[in-house]
């Protein structure tokens, strides 16, 4: 049987054959996904739950380490939470990962509130009027707030864990401002941020960061992560990051 | 005349004289006040106003480039108020730095709303039961949130500014979630962030902030400043920042 559709193809993520379907003319993941699978740490038998999961890229990842008890990944286009589907039949992980179409804002008329253990989110990074875009093809659908907001995210994560509960999100450090007020609007207490930066003389252009829900108000800091050295290669912390992860890594020095 | 009274000492901040009268049991200012005072863009003829000023140090630094048509000082320790006043009264700075003896609290007893241009603060950096303090003595009063909290000083801030004014704070990092969140809440909206970091393997200590009373929702990161480089010595950007503002840097390799 052939698994893939037009445009699409199967990436392995790992020599051991764990792999995700992507379509080249969507959005295909990239070092986001990875940097907040490897900064989200899950409980055994945990409730773990991915808002927007697009290919279904976070699961996949996190599944690696195999301690949670069942992961979710919510995806409201339909064709989109279909491959993402199918990727985790490819992998033989259905009993693991279930993938649910539906819109983060519809969310509690599937799941109950303080349900989770945790939450993890790689959510549209660009407000509905930011930059110019191609208004409902599925690319942009997976960039933009088109329905569900960033508040909307946050609302959602915020009702889905259980007190202590953890969020680990993954952003755009222009969106900050707005991320820790909804947060903290939300009790979702802000404890921990970390930037990344493309290397050491530029400004950061990822933010990792991990709430809990009902927490005390200090937030640390993280140390920086530099994706690239001055040669334009990974670093040693990137190299290790994907390595912890098992998955293969071709720019290597 | 004796312009110094116990335990004081006249510190030179410039060659050419200007200087600042410091209390050696008391609070002494440090290079935030400088890095804050550099950060600050002040166009001519403006009102400053600076909350929680201390010695006066940052009315003092930001006279150096001498655009405001006036910068107020506002203090609420009686001792303090008047050691700032004896400090401007000795480098003749009376018609253009004017010390208020008051709390942030009381402000809008004394000034109008909407009446500032610009408003800069270095307020104190631990709200009220962090760490070990012996409360009630002049060190710690400028360290604890012993009567304004952060929330007065955002709320003093946004008050006293005109739209499209300016707010300068320098805080700790660890604080960024009270500070973005409060200023979002009262319409000091963040605009730029920028962390400083005692080398560049530690995390960021000292954080400056700029808000926009009624700006638009985008946050820009500046570059990272390092204090010190890897042999311990001030790093060039320090070195040109103290250099900037004429004053002597005796840390230079």
């Amino acid at each position: 049987m052939n698994i893939l559709k037009k445009n699409e193809r199967f990436d392995l993520i790992q020599k051991k054959g764990l792999g995700v379907i992507q379509n080249s003319k969507w959005f295909s993941y990239g070092i986001d996904s990875v940097l907040l699978s490897n900064f989200v740490k899950i409980k055994e038998n945990s409730m773990v739950i991915d808002l927007g999961t697009g290919t279904g890229i976070i699961p996949l990842l996190l599944s690696i380490r195999d301690k949670a008890s069942i992961i979710y990944g919510i995806e409201k286009q339909d064709e989109v939470a279909e491959m993402a589907n199918r990727s985790i039949v490819t992998n033989k992980l259905e009993k693991k990962i279930k993938i649910k179409k539906m819109d983060v804002n519809d969310i509690f008329l599937e799941f109950s509130k303080s349900s989770f253990d945790t939450v993890v989110s790689n959510p549209p990074y660009f407000s509905k009027g930011d930059a110019i875009t191609n208004t409902g093809n599925i690319k942009s659908t997976s960039r933009h707030e088109t329905s569900c907001t960033l508040e909307g995210f946050i609302i959602a994560a915020a009702g889905l864990l259980k007190e202590n509960g953890v969020f680990y999100m993954v952003h755009r450090p222009m969106r900050l401002v707005d991320i820790l007020y909804y947060c903290r609007k939300y009790k979702l207490e802000p404890k921990e941020v970390q930037f990344i930066y493309p290397n050491v003389n530029k400004s950061p252009n990822i933010l990792l960061i991990k709430c809990v829900k009902g927490g005390n108000t200090e937030l640390k800091f993280l140390d920086n992560i530099y994706v690239y050295n001055e040669r334009r290669k990974y670093t040693p912390e990137i190299y290790n990051i994907y390595k912890n992860l098992g998955i293969d890594v071709f720019d290597k020095e």
